[in-house]
């Protein structure tokens, strides 16, 4: 492209750095910019940089945090017993938009992925086999995406944690609420058939 | 949703000010900026803040310059008597990208649009009329979009220029090169047929 002003070419690169962000949508966004108030431009910056050079992981759950121990893990009100290990802060939001668990977090940061280089010690498996060992968590709840890399994560879970005295679960597969039977893949179908669970705990709402 | 971080959420609120970017891709892209260096951000905060508060309008053209004459309309060598009226910077981009034009050009800053409360005081053409009252303007080329808005402002822009010795010309439309007849919409083939031009000159390269 031949911008023909040095700044905006800046803008526009720097924009494009984003995943998802080609140089066309770039430009876009920041000549949007320019039909606004100066003050909205300042306000995306100052933001932005203030999440990115103030923001903490929580010691505890490693999730991202405004503080050293984030809300959830300071919360008394939270089952310490319980575990629910996830892969990063949206599967967190996605949880806690349920209202149905009442247990504490544990984000690994990622998946562990070959192709993607990275492997269990660039997650926070270590930190989730201490505070097992210490003996005051009852159960692990396993609630990573149901794809390859998901489910090696869990077994390497698996392998790390068989031989401590927890319980570890994961979060069920099978036909989507409101789903219908024959749209839903075979895989799903079969494993929500294997895995049927008694009629009365389908009246439950937890 | 629910941020347990109101750093995130400040820098998530301010990104889906953006258009075309929600809340779900907004945290996409702030969870984005965590994983690169720290100067990414910082880099891409201070360009579009630079970029906001330095850029100037061309005081020629009213494209977007950083200095108050463009790189074009301060270059000796293009034609001065030749002005292509055009809606924006993108336009320029796209025409300049062309190689097929050497004289100057003439931003709007948008279409006259009664919907969106444009009207043609909130375009440039009052500065297009003082250019073309000088006298040394030979011809203006209007370059702008085949719609609605486009043909309204083209008119418009016909009625003020009407009582000047100027010569006033469009853009082809017709069939793009490469383009098949048979999959031509019909009023674009038909205005091709219309405007049809002598054999020579589609062997001309300009």
């Amino acid at each position: 492209m031949n911008f023909s002003s040095k700044l905006l070419e800046n803008a526009v690169n720097e924009m494009s750095q984003l995943p998802g962000v080609g140089k066309r949508t770039a430009l876009r966004l920041v000549l949007h910019l320019l039909k606004q108030p100066k003050e909205q431009t300042t306000y995306l910056a100052q933001a932005l940089q203030n999440f990115r050079n103030e923001i903490k992981l929580c010691e505890s759950c490693h999730n991202i945090s405004d503080v050293d121990v984030c809300e959830i893990c300071a919360n008394p009100k939270r089952n310490e017993e319980i575990i629910c290990v996830v892969e990063d802060i949206r599967d967190v939001m996605a949880i806690e938009n349920t209202a149905q668990f009442k247990g504490l977090y544990h984000v690994l940061g990622g998946k562990i992925s070959p192709i993607e280089g990275v492997g269990p010690h660039n997650l926070t498996i270590g930190s989730l086999v201490e505070k097992v060992k210490k003996g005051s968590i009852k159960e692990v709840i396993l609630a990573l995406s149901s794809t390859m890399e998901g489910d090696t994560t869990n077994f390497y879970i698996y392998t790390q944690l068989q031989d401590f005295d927890v319980n570890l679960s994961t979060i069920a597969r099978g036909i989507s609420v409101g789903g219908e039977i024959e749209y839903t893949d075979e895989v799903t179908l079969g494993r929500s058939i294997i895995n049927r669970v008694p009629f009365e705990n389908s009246l439950k709402n937890i």
